[in-house]
């Protein structure tokens, strides 16, 4: 959708230096954009594309502008403000109201008359579906499940039972939200089952990535607060209560009964084991895994970089023999008494 | 359902301490329960919870008996016995016999008629599904598939083809059992496949957890053994073998051809290579990968735990140039000769 | 389908050592080969097997022949050879032109009529599917995709939006391509969501396991180019690009706009950061992660191999003590100046 560059500016706020009835319709990288796209800066790494771009502006911070060739809409959060800016250029799609015929809907299910139910959904009994809600191709949801309005369950998701989405909630394909938390009793004869009982609840303005797991809770349910950002091929377990508005990069695991506080960052393969606390305000760097209560803000590792094989080898061959260095050490420091 | 103390001692052999008639309608643990819940305590590390829990019932070890405020279940294994005794009071959920009319069946296929197959089900040529089974909605059983008695599929589950599950086995939304398994041919004009043409084998009271994968065996099969319990997001990769009752956690990853014995457990994001043998009773720690045969019970470990970055930063700077340190001894001992 | 070891030597161009009209028609490894079996012999690991093998024939090195007990078909690259003849003799199944009766298609989606369209099917506007294609059961196909001819989607993948697939790709079930990447940016009041804009495109012969996913890019397109292999549970963020027959294990990740070369092997569990470049003909070893460009071909490495448990503990011990050794060094040095 074509907007003007002063539209833009008055509406989020920034000052335009440059003519406000040039119009974009387009966002694009500062390399890639051509004459009518919006573009942005906003990681510094990217910052020697400015001087050569053809977009039409750009998103920026006052200390940049004196670099850009092109008009520049002046953000204190550049990467922020582009993303609303994108929003409107490049709105999401909207669906038509009804439910295809391909659906089968439990008849104690409440669906609203303004909600989209594609093809192949299923929707078990007593769940309720909210305004304006987009119920993907191939969905499950199972009984006593809450879709707030607005909610996008994207395609092939399921709901087992007992999960409660909050607004706007977006959880894209092959997400499993309230299956059994991983719960069994060692006896003589084997495993038991231990019935997984709770629900799922989860806040308001929460993204969940694609294939992407939340068990429910074994007794009182699973929580994950309000907006939470969850990527890809991640899992929650049963009983984890993430604090809103941490994020966790892909392929971050939480074991069970962990409590994780309020603008954390999880990198990629990273986690946490079970049973622990972690305060707000931490951020687990990436394939670190953390195995005690963190009590303290601030950055935690515990992972070593790629090298090329034969100095890792060398590397790994002198921490097998650190018993001898001590050794060693040890008979210096005898023959030096 | 509401069951007396006095029944679930004598169901399950447990000495009761307190009123045989008073009744329990709910699990909680023990700092949630009300008087009508049962409770459980087998964690130490919650036993001061158990002075000021409110339940009706706890079931606990002897040694806690004296500790417990309200009536005591005895028991040797509380965990597995309060499992037991929570599947009699929130029996699991049943379902109606019968098939959707939005299910796709082949002709060639045998369906009894006591199970249950959801909305949006298909099931290919010559699968069979057994007594009381649960096939739960867009789950996709392909051909040549055998589900016993009791299993339940809960959602969008995906048997590709040549799949047998025992009897009681539980599959969670997004498994996927018998895909191809990665098997490339390099050549000089780029990769082949390789054909994958072996089966899945899965024995009885087997429990896989959500966008969990089993790959089919490249020429003989996959197996996996009776009790086995996989937690979501594992690969088991093709031709290999899980001995019975094996439990692994969260992504859990095994590569190819790899043979795993009885009664092992592999933490999370643990996982071993291909072509190896473990051995019966081997625990594997949180991350750590195995690379060869084991051959003696016991645990095995290969992780370093979160701490804050900066120190595990200077750690990391000091394994680095071990090579310096070790140079310096080497001086030290020449200068002392 | 039974051939004749005549046929099979002329028309993958291998030496026959052995009776032309002896007939096979199944493979088998070396140990469970029958009366009627291909073999082969490709891992020296398996050598010591040869000589009891009961196949009518193996197809292995030159080096190799005078060890064989039974016919010999000589190839430079046996596994390979192999692949190409299993695939004669295993044919994979084809299935009959048609569109299934349940399956939901938009009117202005184009459909081979030669394409199988499976049931519980869904393909979105504009999308078009390829002469033979196969879309396998619960299959999402959204809006503006192309599958190309020959294309395999075995089962409930999901192809999100503005997916092209190239020629005689397989996407194995629950794969998930074009999903939105996590793009999100920081406010005061929490996160943004990034609009992602982007699509993916997939050359030809590329193949991509169970539960994979491959997200869209944020402004231009996720690009993997031909005949890359990727196994299960890998994730491939936004706007990364993979070079040409690349191959990468299960639970790799890479992380957004990281550019990999040709011919990479990624081992399981591997990775790289975002925003990296990765030369052609890398290998990383299994668990490392990429965190700079690598610009020369090599072995990388970074990870340690499960040990006993308390072996690996005091190693971590001294690991965590290396300060108070060079300290001890130190002194040392300072006494024998």
């Amino acid at each position: 959708m074509p907007i003007k560059l002063g539209d833009l500016a008055a509406r989020f706020d920034c000052k335009l230096v440059g003519d406000p009835d040039l119009a974009v319709d387009n966002v694009a990288g500062l390399q890639n954009a051509g004459p009518s796209s919006l573009s942005f800066l906003s990681n510094p790494r990217f910052r020697k594309q400015l001087a050569a771009t053809r977009a039409a502006a750009v998103v920026l911070r006052a200390e940049d502008v004196d670099e850009s060739p092109v008009a520049s809409l002046v953000s204190e959060n550049p990467y922020a403000d582009y993303a609303r800016m994108a929003g409107v250029i490049h709105p999401p799609t909207t669906y038509p109201a009804g439910i295809d015929a391909s659906a089968v809907i439990s008849p104690s299910a409440k669906v609203s008359p303004s909600a989209h139910i594609a093809a192949h959904v299923s929707i078990g009994h007593r769940s309720t579906i909210g305004e304006n809600a987009y119920v993907g191709p191939g969905t499950v949801i199972g009984p006593d499940c809450i879709i707030a309005d607005d909610c996008r369950l994207i395609a092939n998701v399921t709901l087992v039972r007992n999960v409660s989405l909050g607004l706007r909630g977006i959880l894209h394909p092959g997400v499993v939200i309230g299956a059994d938390g991983f719960g069994n009793a060692m006896t003589q004869d084997g495993w038991i089952k231990v019935p997984q009982l709770g629900g799922v609840r989860i806040g308001n303005d929460v993204e969940i990535g694609a294939n992407t797991t939340v068990d429910c809770g074994a007794i009182e349910d699973t929580v994950i607060e309000d907006g939470v950002r969850i990527d890809n091929l991640c899992i929650i377990a049963h009983n984890v209560h993430v604090g809103a508005h941490t994020a966790m990069a892909a392929m971050t695991g939480i074991s069970g009964s962990t409590t994780i506080g309020k603008r954390c960052l999880f990198a990629g393969k990273s986690g946490a084991v079970g049973h622990i606390t972690i305060c707000d305000d931490v951020v687990i760097s990436g394939k670190a895994v953390v195995s005690k209560d963190i009590t303290e803000p601030g950055v935690y590792a515990a992972s070593f970089t790629a090298e090329p094989a034969r100095e890792w080898s060398r590397k790994v061959a002198r921490f097998r023999r650190l018993d001898q260095l001590v050794e060693r050490i040890r008979k210096l420091e005898k023959a030096g008494e």
